[in-house]
């Protein structure tokens, strides 16, 4: 039984994952807990009165719980009210919106690369960084908000990014095609520091005050120290550069500005990747022949349309 | 005999193009020529006294001239003392630097791909567009200064970003890839009459109080109106939005701002090609490990590092 | 009876202009039309329950309907429950807000204006572009919210601002009087094919595809092709100059900047009669000595003020 | 006999008006005179050896000078050798570039409307800072460099604003004209305590620290407090208001922007009335058909064309 | 009894400050009075019945009266109904939030600092300026909205700046100390004509048209002429120059920017207290370890975090 | 002897330091040295033809030279023909530019400053720095061109900062004076690795493609990672952050915005710092009533102007 099938009135039993829960008082005083429930088809919300301790300790956001209980509508929105809630031992990510591709398949094309990486410096970093990191990077989307907003999105991200970078370098051969690629692999890894996970909006202290660009680069000089590397040797300190100048431009939070044709290309790819990956989303529900309502905002902040050709 | 060997003394007796000739005076009145040369190998300039009236009909901007005459220097700078100047019937092209690929088979390419579109209306359009403007189009520049800066430059350009937009658009089977790549096609060929040719840096008239989006969408609606295509249908529609939209931002000159992925992907492509390319042309010269000694207005206005990896 | 007048609890009957409906379901799933009705006076909502497939049809925006029904009140807010609502044939411009002069008087300037143009390529384009477009051009407000925002307001701020280019004119009598003028007879009548009509909010496909500037220099390219006048000739190349430049600034849209006193002076004009306008309308609501509550966008940003003097 | 006849060799005997002249030291350590003359029909510098005490108390920029020398050429620029150099009593504005009107009208226009002016605050202010500022005002240019910048330009440019001001303002009857055009007569009266008059690049200390809308607001108040005007009246409170904020942007230095109609007229007109006058002056040298050679960077930064028709 | 204990259902005897009070109609045309009451513990608002002429007139914003009534609840929020409220003589200050220090002391110690100057000329202005406007320079606060908005803020922040400007100027010897310190003193003063009081979010019409800069430059004009100072000489205009450049950037509103570096660093002294001030709000509710919810506008419009350190 | 004394035609014999040396040809293909030399009272240049291969690797920048030779005049500039040039052991830094203050205590300040912080974690990184790289540290200017740009400029303007940071601090007691302290003392300190030293103009490329601030985080993670210390727990976050934060807003390159009170402070005080040393270094040579001739770009591209009191 899906969310968005719900009616009012109706007597529902079903599965569902606690995207937050917060702890509220009554006006005369008594604590309850403001839930907000999702899967895969919608989301509906609901408070839990007489909240136990117990409860509170066991029901906690990413919490994929089974829950019976009757709908209500309350200012023209659904609402559940309670008869059971259950902590059950599912994953959360079977209730969360997937990246469109096998994660399997993706995680491997990923670690062939690492291991088909000449570059000894390179290569050892990357092998740390995805050792230290995997699990995370796996899980995360590759953005709070905007694009690929969905678990797995960042290893999928870095993915299409990284095929991309492999068919479009064979155009300029005079590149180092290496330390595109390298840089593609781990431009935005930074983010598992940064981002709050899977739910959630507010970064995490570390990411607010530093950003992911230099949390990155801050795991790469470590791994250097750690494994005896140089990291003022010329080609950490491209691999450096290629990083701290993926944003571009000064005003998109970048720590440099591109000096080197390969960061110049993995800026643009990264920038091409994200725009059509909104134009994909959109043109998912949007019909042929029609405008978004809205401006979206990182699409130039104009409505967008889908052509009947 | 190449220019750039000319020494201070010599008596030189070579080919080269008249870049630029302009009537001057000297103080006592009398007219003289001041004639800039330039072949592939360098430029050098003179002073041609006593120019006849046939002399300044015949040796115009573009002309190949024989000349014969003595190295002197001025100023630090080296130039030729005239003592015989003839017109030739040889190509210009050949003393201009060229496109650094095959013309021909540039060409052959673009038609053939013309010949293949399955949009009528498109086919149609490209079709009278290259019949009209193809020996221009074949010939000029991509720009005046910046990018693709040489014979043949526009060719050149539309060519590797049509194999590109070809490449990259299979990552994107949701897109119009036709629609892509006719836009891709035609976006710079209203440059045929903006730019002065090969010669000259002012913009035509036209060029410069309309702009080459704006000629070229005047040249697509009179195109229709004669071939009695519907030019507010959508297929046709879409193809001025692209053409209108591939400067990506108003404060780049662009007509619309992209409404649809492919515009928005054309204006990438675009902006990639033309970056990649003044690091090509930067790379040819500089050595590794060197930085370039002045900033690089339209590379982020930054310097630009070749690296010794 | 006006609108403005009605009262909880009256029963009222009147004639009023379908501003909008929109069809929705109820929780249970049955059809119903959401309405908004205005005349000159206000405006009011009202839900059609049971809606049939013949008010489907007939109930559409801009007809005008005869209305019985009674006025309650939901949320602090009247609205009418319908006892009864028919078409009418009568005329939507009779309902909404109207230009501030006599359009008969307003199209017949203009008419004369055109008769007298003596450069005849511009003649025959202001002709022919009349000839296609006067309905709507009458019709049409100037804008779809800031300025000159009503019924006919289109016509009518091209009326006021050819006065205004006559009179101005005379103080630099080195311009070319009359391509001033043509530019300013024709530089928004595009807005005919960009906006929706009188209602709506929404710019059509090919207005925000291309906007009003490209929509009208498209209409004279084609009228020239057709009418076989070269629309390179210097005369029809600087009437599209004054149609292309006349937004004045890149990031206000404009296709050029003006190069000419004349664009430069119509695009002046444009913004001077425009600012105008909207004083002119808080001044109709806003008592001396005041400041309006809220910030006018179009106006600086600022809060306006009426002076008591 | 006028400068730009001049040629090398020549002996000269002519009039002319030193517009510049600073002492310097030879490489010896002897104190010499630069000199820099004009008439209107150009200009040229000479070096005053062995200038003596009198010379350097009686020849300073604004004294006209009688002149016998030879002219030599250094450098490739003409240049004069002084034989003897006198002061005359000619008036200066004999020899530069004035308005083109008759300045006598000019005042006389401004005077009548001054007593015109029904509001007797507004009057009596603009009576007062006539009386004390005509002379400057008739003499100095409108700006230092760009528009109307010539001898009585600021009389010239603030009467032709006030013509237009009359003729605009009656297109809207509902503004305060007198308001309007007592804002036109004042607006830029403060350029004589800003200007360093008609010779001279740098502004004064005054003018730089507060710049000419604040110096003129400084004057009405001084003018109310001495004349018992309550100048936070709203009669004088919004004429300081048309001055403080007729440059119209914050970013443009007004010290407010405009909040009534009266004053964002002013700023229009002013606007309008200066940019014509740039394409005017243009307009006297560039031929028909032509471009000028550089950008202007007040009309946009761009390339200004005079058109054929 | 304190607003901020107050819950639903209670009877409710106390005293408070009416913040604003507004005349509105019922739907059948009476009137009555919305009020809304603060005290420095929180705020609450109700309507008033049956609002009789005395009290239209005695109930004024800014008056502190007690009031009877029971405390009922409206969509979720507490709201007031009276059942006696009657005007007190009580101080409005006593009921808003004060700055966070002795106020005498405060003053006294401006006084001591304006009898200590040694510029006679400044010295004068400084004391007419008290002995004027010092009843509403004690009670006002600093600004509206952002930083020292509470009553006495103004005095408050102009000696905290003094403390810091006396401190700093140490450092930087080669300074015009008294200039920076005079400067100091005045900088803010102007807001005593420009801003509505403790009360009310709207500047006076005043400071709408010119700002609070430009009405301090004139009271200091006014007094100089009516002291017999020559306002032009150096000493006064440079004080002049301070307060019109201490906004530091033509976008933030300044006059003219600093030209001196007494005025520069009045602008950051003044830059600093003001932001620090603001950090120190927040601290005062924001707890260790945690961010802000919001975004701080005039803070980098960013997140602010306060550490556990 | 110093340089500034020299006159033409004179015989001179002194000491001076190589700026720079850059090796040049003839025209004939025959080797010389193009040398610039400084004492702190001038510059003068000179061309070494015939220079020798023991010559081209002793006399490079940085070395002091023992000088005879002759005082030419080319071109209006006075230049040296060397008779002899013997590299000494002299000190460089006796012929630059010194910082107005005694290093021996400006670096015992900074010392003690070190041993006395209560932070293990912050004393140890700042011990640990101190000792890489003081020797650069104490010899460097603190910008290439702009503010402080004379030996030693680095190591004075950081103590002169942090005697102000301690003095402000104290207005501020619920700041945490520690924490802005240590961010006073570390935040310029990668300069050291991004500047050339004192003689140079361009960045070494560590400097041009991650900047100063990134090169010091890295010296920062590199030392924990050594030292053992988290580089992630709270007090090297914030200090982290106080390095990452202190060029304040994204268009001047910083990494992240500030987000606590001291990291705004810390940027606020290095910014006046900054600008009151550059009006020191304009006061230095500004005569009392004169402006300076040409805007100064970083005191907000105006002219500066020095009063008279």
């Amino acid at each position: 039984m899906e969310i968005k099938e719900f009616q009012e009135g109706q007597s529902v039993d079903f599965h569902a994952l606690i995207k937050s829960i917060s702890l509220r008082e009554t006006k005369t005083g008594k604590e309850y807990g403001a839930v907000e429930l999702t899967d895969r088809s919608g989301a509906i919300s609901g408070n839990l009165w007489d909240i136990t301790d117990k409860q509170k300790s066991e029901l906690t956001s990413g919490v994929v719980v089974h829950i019976t209980g009757v709908i209500s509508s309350y200012q023209g929105k659904l609402q559940i009210g309670f008869q059971s809630i259950q902590p059950t031992s599912e994953k959360a990510q079977e209730y969360v919106e997937a990246a469109p591709a096998d994660l399997e398949k993706v995680m491997n094309y990923l670690t062939e690369f690492i291991s088909s990486i000449e570059n000894k410096h390179w290569r050892v970093i990357a092998e740390k960084i995805f050792e230290k990191h995997e699990e995370k990077f796996r899980a995360y989307p590759a953005a709070v908000k905007v694009h690929h907003a969905y678990a797995g999105g960042l290893a999928y991200h870095t993915s299409t990014m990284l095929i991309k970078a492999q068919a479009i370098s064979k155009f300029y051969p005079w590149l180092n095609k290496e330390l595109l690629c390298v840089g593609v692999l781990l431009h935005d890894i930074g983010k598992v520091l940064e981002m709050p996970g899977l739910f959630g909006e507010n970064y995490t202290t570390e990411g607010e005050l530093l950003g992911h660009l230099e949390l990155l680069l801050e795991e790469i000089v470590e791994i250097c120290v750690r494994e005896d590397i140089n990291h003022h040797e010329e080609d950490v300190l491209l691999l450096k550069h290629m990083v701290a100048s993926h944003h571009g431009k000064l005003e998109w939070g970048t720590i440099s500005t591109p000096r080197i044709p390969e960061a110049a290309l993995l800026h643009m790819i990264d920038k091409m990747d994200a725009e059509m990956e909104q134009y994909r989303k959109i043109y998912e529900v949007l019909p042929k022949g029609e405008w978004t309502t809205s401006k979206e905002f990182f699409l130039g902040n104009t409505r967008v349309y889908r052509g009947n050709i």
